[in-house]
């Protein structure tokens, strides 16, 4: 059993400054994590710009992830493509590199064409070929497709179909998935910004690219909801709600590996189109981080 | 100098019942459509179901085609990734397989970083990398992003850029990309419903997936248009349109692949998560293409 | 100082077969709501369908429900105009006729006009010729325009404006509005579907068509919220939320008036161009309040 | 029979600085349109800021522009309010006052009610309780409802019913209502940056702010596209979108009116919450009307 409540960590994938893997930062920065309370990664997701890798540099990042990873810690790979035969090969080699699960973007050029029925049948048929449990990923922000409640609940019941990542912001859709759905299946927040709302609604955790930044800060807030101390985690949430949306909506993946830079992780560049963030953004982020106490003493 | 005036065809991709490219029916629909007055075919197309092909597939696809079609034809590819790196390689490709251009989908995953700063930096550099000549292509009913004029006119300077291929049905965006670009650069429309009404505004010629279909149709409103017979043109825009959305926004590739096969060409089935037409939509598509003329005689 | 926490009730306004206000049954209803725990009423709300009203109707209608509202309950009544005069006007007359608060919607008409500036000046200038404190009311998806906390912010500070009804489910935009207003500021929620929610992240109180069909069970999730009992409080929304759903956006003021209608109150017909809800619509909500148990025994 | 082919101007209020109507300016304005050829005007339309005026402010203003309107004009009046029964009451009145039809926005505060079919009812009932002829108004833009030719078809053939203003720029659905009604219904465009394309759609004139200001330029157009004159009527369209959309989506009614007084009408404040352009926007549009020519001499 893959053990997905509290914080997860989907990790950004640093390059060169010749546009290639730069693997070396991507072992220095997992070890780094692996000294938090986060109970897992996620490599090859959104924040891992993983639509922008071909699939020789996805498998040789699992591979290096897999190396730094103990197995009490959750390794979870994103292995979504636009086609169900190629989701189930990448997902295939994911399984075969050691992955505890993976993690499926919906597939989405086809907007119109996506409906919850088709949705239904592409998730089954790559849960019922891959090796390794899956986790459905709804990330309408930047696939334009939602992945409703009812595709969601017919797919929860499925049994390699262990849990999902929910991005939106929407916090009906999200009751309605805790609700729709059986106690063993994972309900994941994936929005920062609305972290606290999400817990209050039943979400037995997240995957939140500020958990990169501010890993023990985000274990606290979903502890506080634990204990039901709502208003300490209120104000939590508001504490970390301007760099969440910074390294979110705001300023992205390159406002994430900005902060990243800033606290001593590589961060790096983005890799094209996506372009590093400039000289403001950089200081706006770096006063925010600054604003929690988190910056590295040196810089301050 | 490609000639970019005049109807083309973005040609489907047929596969097999095993879901691999069927290449004997894509030599044949080919080369009937050499038997028609379009000006020339594009492929790896959104109609070709590009972004659920890999490279091995896309540059075979090409190979093909190329082999099919004269040089007094025009044949453009695909060939947009969502990393300017990969797109440029892909480019480049093509290119070698001997097409005359590559027409360059948006990237488009990261939604609020794809600025028109973004894109002209991104087209820019492909522009400079490929050996030949390219075309723009915004697809914003696919990609949930819009290449906005603001974008597009500075990129329409580049020696290397020739045109644009603009999906939407916003006639006054179609508008503003006729006025703001000069003579020489090509706006070609890509939405078969509002086919009259862009030519009216301006365009140069189309490329739309209804032209695999009514390639003798779609070349006679283009004429009508040329010729200021506006109340035939927009008689027979009419006809067009209930098959145009049918084809179109309505059933998309599946409508398409229906289509071709009740005309005779190889339409086969969609690749997953796509599914085929179902029997009550393909009904629906041979009553329309039957109250047109078109269909076979056997099967009136 | 008028109280502004807990649950408040928008009543509808039940009109006659010939289209007139029906007073006597607006004055039972009002009467029976007077036996429940609700903090007070809306007069002229939405649900009240105020916009459909005349000036003379809607100032009978307050006068009406002052007489049959005892001065320990709060009297609020809707005076939003599309003009800042019309509504200072609406509002002078509500103040004159007793109530204790006006609540006032955004205008709309103009969208591309009403920015935040444009806001700030008109709230400024009614809140500074009200007789009596005025509430914000935000409503985007009847008005079409949102009121952003960017104009709410400065706003709370004015001296007669105590508190906002947020209707939406944004549950972010509702925890800014918490976050950036003084403490003595209520925020209310407005949606029936996210009370937990928004409540939760803070809401002093809300104001739901919902508790006019509902009472005890909206202020009994109110106060389970205050008191921490986090899980029992989301059991009682995930009970609610359907009957929320049926009268809030599926089937509206119709929705509203049929559940009324159900439960003994005098709903009545819509007023033209709203229609009576239909024979299903009907059965849908008497068989979701009679999985509540609250239907009166005959009917069962 | 009401003559509705050709350019309309619906004009503006004019309001003196203690935010009473200028009856004076009213007629000096009306009395220099009648110099123009112009089919006839449109008092209290969006433009007019009907929804910010009173109904006794309505009348009044009806009755000064009879006045000054010769019998070989068309007057029409805007009547449309949110109850079905003031949009009667409404039409009677401005019947009475003399108009030769009145146009009746659609009603639009409960939007989720507000349906097709809901649309069907409202304007059969209007449509059945006027005296005069009635037009059909969608102005999604203001509203955010859209009347959908699934509407407008059936309404087309009610007798009293005899056309509609269409203000939206999506031509796909300008082209479906020109298609789906009978000759004798009038499809008025409402869109100045589009009206180009919806007369070449098939429009038999249309509703103009941009006609209050240039009102020989816009009769032009329609009279190049009558002609088949698609060059230079393509090239005039682009002249006029600039302004079009300065005066249009950009800054409304008070760019409208700021453009009035720079052309030596009266246009004067708008009344709140709108508020006057400012220097800029004044400022800008000068220099638009300055480029086209039409500057008074003293002011250039």
């Amino acid at each position: 059993m893959v053990r997905l409540s509290g914080i997860f960590c989907p990790i950004p994938t640093p390059f060169r400054s010749d546009d290639t893997v730069d693997e070396r930062a991507l072992r220095s920065n997992v070890a780094r994590w692996m000294h938090t309370p986060l109970v897992g990664l996620v490599v090859l997701g959104s924040n891992g710009e993983a639509p922008q890798l071909d699939d020789e540099e996805a498998d040789r990042i699992v591979a290096i992830v897999r190396g730094e990873v103990p197995r009490d810690r959750v390794l979870v790979a994103g292995t979504g493509r636009e086609s169900t035969k190629a989701t189930i090969a990448a997902s295939r080699r994911a399984a075969a590199a050691g992955v505890d699960a993976v993690i499926v973007r919906t597939p989405s050029f086809f907007k119109p064409q996506m409906t919850s029925e088709a949705f239904v049948r592409h998730y089954t048929e790559v849960a019922d070929a891959s090796p390794v449990p899956i986790l459905l990923y709804n990330v309408a922000m930047y696939t334009g497709v939602n992945l409703l409640p009812d595709a969601v609940e017919p797919l929860a019941s499925h049994p390699n179909i262990v849990g999902m990542k929910e991005s939106g912001g929407d916090i009906g859709q999200v009751a309605e998935l805790v609700a729709r759905t059986p106690r063993g299946f994972a309900v994941l927040a994936g929005s920062a910004t609305t972290l606290f709302h999400a817990l209050c609604a039943g979400c037995d955790g997240a995957v939140l690219a500020l958990a990169a930044l501010l890993p023990d800060e985000c274990v606290n807030l979903w502890t506080l909801v634990r204990e039901g101390r709502l208003d300490e985690a209120r104000a939590s949430q508001r504490r970390l709600t301007p760099i969440a949306r910074a390294v979110g909506s705001t300023h992205g993946v390159p406002g994430l590996k900005a902060a990243l830079d800033l606290l001593g992780f590589v961060g790096g560049p983005p890799r094209a189109p996506l372009r590093p963030a400039g000289t403001q953004v950089i200081e706006e982020i770096r006063r925010q981080l600054d604003a929690l106490g988190v910056l590295p003493t040196a810089r301050v």
